[in-house]
């Protein structure tokens, strides 16, 4: 191989440094799921195809990356069909198995496959990459974590609350600052199609609302016109195009818009209860409000919505978002199950956080001390300190090789190990701090303290 | 879908329990990894096909997972050439991405890829999942992880004697005793092959070596003359057979065997190198062994071949091996890249712990205590306490229904959450062991220690 070797494009490689701060934000999610009593899953990188086809559209089943059967695949085609074959037919022949898109439904297939296992409610969180074709662009990738919490098996809206809370916690131990959670509710946009008249255009509706940010005003009614819905419908929804206020004022707001509708009630209802008791209980750091443009997967949400954005200073768009579903499982025969869950985007959390300098220096500080390298008179003593230091929990190293001790010091310097260690004699070490240049002189247990 | 729906043959779920069994393997192995300098990289799961065919030989090929172009990939493949096409033809026309076999090739050429961004020596460690189209059977699946640790840009034989470190420090840890770590080298095998006047036969001699343990001596014997080695040269080679006694015994006799080949003399040079200094500087529990018949991937090894096996009462075979490779990056183009690496066999492992019941309680215990739901009136005041718990670190769970107590009771008892409360009466709690019986009424402080 003549060329330098690449990697597939939308893939990246993670070095060192990318890993450490990579896995210092999936820590501290675990840490918060785990104490909120999500339990941790893990499901194959691939399924079934008919595990996944047909369950994101038919968009997401051209996006799905579909894996060749192994072996002689062409064996069961017969030549003449291979003729005339479209390449959706033949994907169907010598294609079994489909690296998973998003860890939901996978979550949905192991809850139907282990039921009988199951202890529910059923609280789990998954953190694991998926694969979507989709076309490279910036902060876009083919391979990607998704980090999900959800719960499945109970209605009670306190799971909503939690998840507010778990939001927050996250993001508090995180040290982001202004990170602002967006509720709203699906029963709510259906009420306000229903009140000016266009239920039978709810899709359309909550689309070109969702807009508002982009477009504004005048661009939502214009759409909104193009759709079908009437002059007099906008006249009605003029309320929802100024909705400022507190969460309370905003909740009278809607109390009034949606008086004639008993799904709108019911929805200001959750979105009261659900408000209500994540104000009583307190938010360390975030913010929540009411957003009633909020419309994200909508067909998919049955209850409360949630969208995250990251502090103003950085524009990142939604760093997590989430919701409920009243029938996830049903897609795989079992009725009834009803959950809610959120996810974190780690890759867009990941470039909030390098953007605002939040991740802390000890994340990618490895190893503490080099010990030179003066041939071999020298590295058994230095090994010798060395296994004692890493039986202390000291991330320590010897240079390998007699190399030039400038090459040594400029090894140091570069992977930003702060300590080298230049000489030992008998029990003693000479350390030399390489940022300031100080030098000690210590015995081993000294030593010992001065790195601990 | 009507039938339950299932997973692809060879791939598993992991439950919650397991998941936290993983978790505790792999967060002691990085531990260790990060002790002794090792640096964590991740690489894409999928990657060029040509990255990967042709490096694992024609067995290898056949069993790596190729991906489907996305899109209609059948678009530059004329209907005509369809007819005679053979599946492997196909695959290159269709197929331009697969899934990683192992973890060493896409390490190789991530460091041909970023060399320039590397500093070396360059201890990384790797902990991914890797893909098979073997036949699954007991203990063997298509979807696997992998944990390597290796280096690469230095041929000093300290990396071999910190590896053997790694791995005592790495199994002690993990609270196995018993642990043998098997060292042999490349060349010693070819010293022996050279001596007896078969080094023509190396592979042969060594595959055959290898069975000593399985088919005995008169076999190994049977299988060498069949392979054409000589009489004379089973009469050589007579001193393997009954290779017993102290590692400094071994080299002995090794010494003598050898001293005719220049490459075996340099081999128990080696050797005698990396067991001195191990021995000198102590084990902590595992036993470091010479084992003149360890051959495995002799093909890739040119140095030190590491193998590791369990306690002797569990027949479980290798849980680690490694060895060093003199041109790792050689197929990237980049010669001269001489690395040393060793790899945790993780399901194997965790099936070890498992039988020897070493998994600590604690991995399993998520929450400790779960508030029983007894309708509105208490609900806001369980979230109140379990939001102060919480935020002191105390995994704590509200039910989220007003089910009945003996659902709620059950509940906890089949997840395993040790306390219950059953009461909130003012600021007093009544906590109830699951376990014992006991009650216990407490204010919020008394509460909190008694969970602490």
């Amino acid at each position: 191989m003549a060329s330098k070797p690449s990697i597939p494009k939308g893939t990246r490689d993670f070095s060192p440094a990318e890993v450490a701060k990579r896995n210092y934000i999936i820590s501290i999610m675990r840490h918060h799921f785990e104490k909120f009593g999500y339990q941790p899953i893990e499901t194959p990188s691939f399924e079934n195809s008919d595990t996944l086809m047909g369950k994101y559209g038919e968009e997401g089943d051209r996006l799905i990356f579909k894996i060749l059967n192994s072996g002689d695949y062409l064996d069961k085609v017969p030549a003449e069909q291979l003729q005339s074959i479209n390449y959706k037919q033949l994907t169907n022949k010598i294609s079994e198995k489909a690296l998973r898109y998003d860890l939901t439904v996978p979550f949905a297939r192991y809850v139907v496959q282990h039921q009988s296992e199951i202890e529910f409610p059923f609280k789990r969180y998954q953190i694991q990459p998926v694969w979507r074709a989709d076309r490279p662009q910036k902060g876009r990738f083919r391979e990607f974590y998704q980090c999900d919490a959800d719960v499945v098996g109970s209605k009670s809206l306190w799971q909503e609350v939690e998840l507010v809370q778990l939001y927050d916690s996250v993001f508090a131990d995180l040290g982001l600052h202004g990170v602002t959670i967006k509720i709203n509710n699906r029963k709510v946009l259906s009420g306000i199609a229903e009140v000016i008249g266009a239920s039978d255009k709810l899709i359309d509706f909550t689309v070109a609302l969702d807009k508002l940010d982009k477009i504004g005003e005048d661009g939502v009614k214009k759409e909104m016109l193009e759709k079908g819905i009437s002059d007099e419908a906008l006249v009605k929804v003029q309320p929802l195009f100024n909705f400022t206020g507190t969460i309370q004022e905003k909740l009278e707001k809607l109390t009034r818009l949606l008086s004639s509708s008993e799904e709108g009630k019911k929805g200001v209802e959750e979105l009261r209860f659900i408000c209500d008791n994540v104000t009583k209980l307190g938010l360390q750091k975030a913010i929540l409000d009411l957003d009633v443009t909020l419309a994200r997967g909508l067909n998919y949400y049955t209850g409360a919505i949630f969208e995250v954005t990251g502090p103003k200073e950085v524009a990142m768009g939604s760093i997590g978002g989430g919701g409920r579903y009243d029938d996830l499982t049903g897609i795989f025969g079992l009725k009834d199950m009803s959950g809610v869950g959120i996810s974190f985007g780690l890759d867009r959390i990941y470039l909030v956080l390098e953007e605002l300098n939040l991740f802390p220096e000890t994340v990618t500080t490895a190893t503490k001390v080099l010990f030179l390298n003066f041939g071999e008179s020298q590295t058994f003593e230095a090994m010798k300190a060395i296994t004692t230091l890493r039986n202390k929990n000291i991330k320590s190293e010897m240079y390998p090789d007699a190399a030039k001790i400038d090459k040594q010091f400029k090894h140091a310097e570069r992977r930003g190990i702060p300590f080298v260690v230049k000489e030992i004699d008998g029990s003693n070490f000479t350390l030399k701090d390489i940022q300031t240049g100080e030098q000690l002189q210590l015995n081993l247990d000294n030593f010992i303290k001065k790195l601990s």
